[in-house]
């Protein structure tokens, strides 16, 4: 049976790569990737030439079709505070709005899967957080119209579950990185390597202290992939994905320095509620994913990404012979 | 200036109390209720007979109009675990939907009001609770429709007083009760006296021993009356309002017994996550608003709510004739 599939925020940097392992399935006959093209890049798709994949630009939470899908993946939000700290309010509609509007486009007996966030855990007193801490978030903070919509749109899918039986597959991502980050996407590896690529000034906010389990992408890929259509999967609640290995934000910039020569750490002062710790605990995700786990170490991680820096930048200085600063240097905030 | 205000929920049980304040405003020129009749009802807004005042049956998140607003006071939300639990994504759209959509009503420079509940704070690990508590509400719980989209709403209203300067008043109301509740709203108060005074089997939750801190509802409009419009306010954070006696469950009960003779307590399981306790510090609201408090006990309160109600099945009676049976019977859950 060919299958149809949505994906929404498909242009953005975890979307796209996901895109680029439906197309490895047998059984899709059509993929619609939904993206408004805000934090997303056309650019990030531009290698795929399949004819079962179109493009439309508009908004997820309001975009209309007469057609039915039998999965849809709602990935359509930023996901780095400098961005959704900006337009708060396009945030929680991007989430909630678009899951609201999305359903209405799932064929019945269809799955709905969700991109959440370890932002849910807020600043977290317990580490490693499982799938059941109840979180810490302030609920009107500067990060709260993330943390917030992620919550909520979890709610309102498990509502639906409990309400209808919807079949509902919600991971919860922690801090990934790799190729395709936008340049001027703020979170620390982009931007630190971005960084040293550019100014060679990386900023550490804070003593850098703060830690992080920081995902490459193919791993944090592999086990969206697996949870979201590959293997049979009968459990129905959340589930944490992400690495577990903590890597303080001070040793990433360290480590980046010592691959760009010339480039250096500056401290500055703290983000506004950045979390001093997250961690994933993958108890459950090792038992729903049997050996499924974060294979990439963040030295061969941060070296592939910087290589694919590299050639964006390269690429940006040559189309921008005028100017050699590239936009990553906007302020920004936190992991 | 005459001021135009914009009352959503204003047929429900806090709602039209609130209409029947702002109603004595003499700088009020128009008043608008937009109320779906999901959970209000318009005989509870059919005692005013003023010309100022104008009732638009319809969903808060869809209301259109050409009109803007001076103020807005959204609270349109089931509030009962009983009626939100049946219809979860309705609930969410009513909060959010809602909010977002009358944001786009106010003119620039209004006020918008929202009122919020004690169920941000979930099950809380802390008594009393204080605003700056973050809360410990499970997001893929029962009752998370409700908690989240409370939350969501904070969150968005914040988040716009942030970045463009909203005037915002944002109350978290406590357990309310008294007349203008719905005999069938399944919350324990008005739950036990339509029992007593129909069935006489008084069915407490649990062991009945959680409690709560009852506000009784002229009480708590007073709070926002004062918070919303009277007095003049620079503080812009949320604002706990509710009583801070607490009263366990089965004391109420007893007491509603002790009323209705012949009536008796009955106990059933734990309703799904109902919270142990739930009591507001009321350590800012005594700053924000001096000398105001709840100032009608338990005693009074039930007993000004059950002469209420007495009418209210009565006149049901005699409307229905044929059978004795009152609409409250339907299985209830938690206060």
């Amino acid at each position: 049976m060919s299958r149809s599939v949505l994906v929404s925020g498909g242009c953005g940097f975890i979307g796209s790569h996901l895109v680029d392992r439906l197309l490895l399935r047998a059984d899709l006959g059509k993929l619609v990737v939904v993206d408004n093209l805000w934090t997303g890049v056309q650019q990030n798709i531009e290698h795929i030439n399949d004819p079962r994949l179109s493009l439309e630009v508009q908004d997820a939470e309001s975009f209309a079709s007469h057609q039915r899908f039998d999965e849809i993946m709602h990935l359509a939000s930023p996901a780095s505070p400098s961005w959704y700290m900006r337009e708060p309010v396009r945030t929680i509609k991007a989430n909630i709005g678009g899951a609201l509007n999305l359903l209405t486009l799932l064929k019945p007996g269809g799955r709905f899967c969700f991109t959440s966030t370890s932002e849910v855990y807020g600043d977290p007193l317990v580490s490693p957080q499982p799938e059941s801490y109840r979180g810490s978030v302030d609920c009107i903070g500067p990060r709260s119209s993330y943390d917030e919509s992620k919550r909520c749109t979890e709610a309102l899918l498990f509502e639906s579950q409990r309400i209808s039986g919807l079949d509902v597959r919600v991971a919860r991502l922690f801090n990934t990185y790799g190729p395709r980050t936008r340049i001027d996407d703020g979170r620390a590896i982009s931007n630190f390597i971005s960084q040293a690529l550019t100014t060679g000034i990386l900023t550490v906010y804070g003593d850098g202290l703060q830690s992080r389990s920081w995902g490459y992408v193919e791993d944090i890929v592999d086990g969206l992939e697996r949870f979201f259509w590959r293997d049979n999967i009968s459990y129905r609640g959340t589930l944490n994905i992400g690495n577990d290995c903590e890597v303080s934000v001070l040793e990433i910039a360290n480590f980046v320095c010592s691959l760009v020569p010339g480039s250096r750490v500056e401290h500055h002062p703290p983000a506004p509620q950045d979390p001093t710790n997250r961690c994933p605990d993958l108890t459950l995700a090792r038992r729903v994913l049997p050996d499924w786990g974060a294979k990439v170490s963040y030295q061969e991680g941060v070296r592939l990404t910087l290589e694919w820096f590299r050639e964006q930048v390269s690429e940006w200085r040559s189309a921008n012979m005028e100017s050699s600063a590239v936009p990553a240097m906007r302020p920004v905030s936190g992991a």
